[in-house]
């Protein structure tokens, strides 16, 4: 169906198929969401390298997509996700491990400077 | 906590505390951040009409927030709440009610026309 990009993007809700947990927003250009169909594991785009990323191709933190919906004004995807390890770079399942005050609501599953290159 | 705002907003995805459906995604200012923190109801910054929103100050679906998230890069909002009715305007519960193809997942809550003025 036809989508509903800004400037070429497309925010995407990452959700865990399993446990319903939400574990982050990206965004997706047209090749990152093919690249995505296509191999069946998460593809975005990252603003702030500008260019495609695939999800876990660092950590080995993959995520396959088991589902992609759209919602009402085809502007936001969600995708259902089986998520290898965790989803964020710092070592959290999900992205969203703090509360609006700062608190940690989660522990760490491992340490980033064990997982990515040059980082930490 | 400091939030970062592109262009002075913040996208906010909303789930379902009870089911832990995504229910939609909108975008808020720190002026409907601070109205929803202060009255418990979800504000959110129309795009499409410039101007601040109460969710369901027309349909009467309001959303309590029962807690707010933030995510690793402080650039993206969780809100788990209580949903009154359907999220969608569309009548449906999500906002996430067809997948890729446009296939329907799920069924319509309302008719849109009985509940908005000057809709359908």
């Amino acid at each position: 169906m036809d989508l509903n990009y800004t400037h070429g993007l497309i925010p995407v809700i990452v959700q865990e198929a399993e446990t319903d947990e939400v574990l982050m927003l990206a965004w997706a250009n047209d090749e990152a969401l093919r690249l995505t169909r296509e191999s069946g594991f998460a593809h975005y785009w990252s603003r702030s390298r500008q260019k495609i990323w695939k999800k876990g191709e660092e950590s080995g933190n993959l995520q396959r997509v088991i589902e992609i919906r759209v919602d009402c004004d085809a502007d936001t995807l969600l995708y259902r996700v089986e998520q290898r390890g965790a989803a964020c770079h710092t070592g959290h399942h999900s992205c969203f491990y703090r509360d609006i005050e700062g608190r940690e609501l989660t522990a760490r599953l491992f340490d980033p400077s064990e997982v990515y290159a040059n980082k930490g």
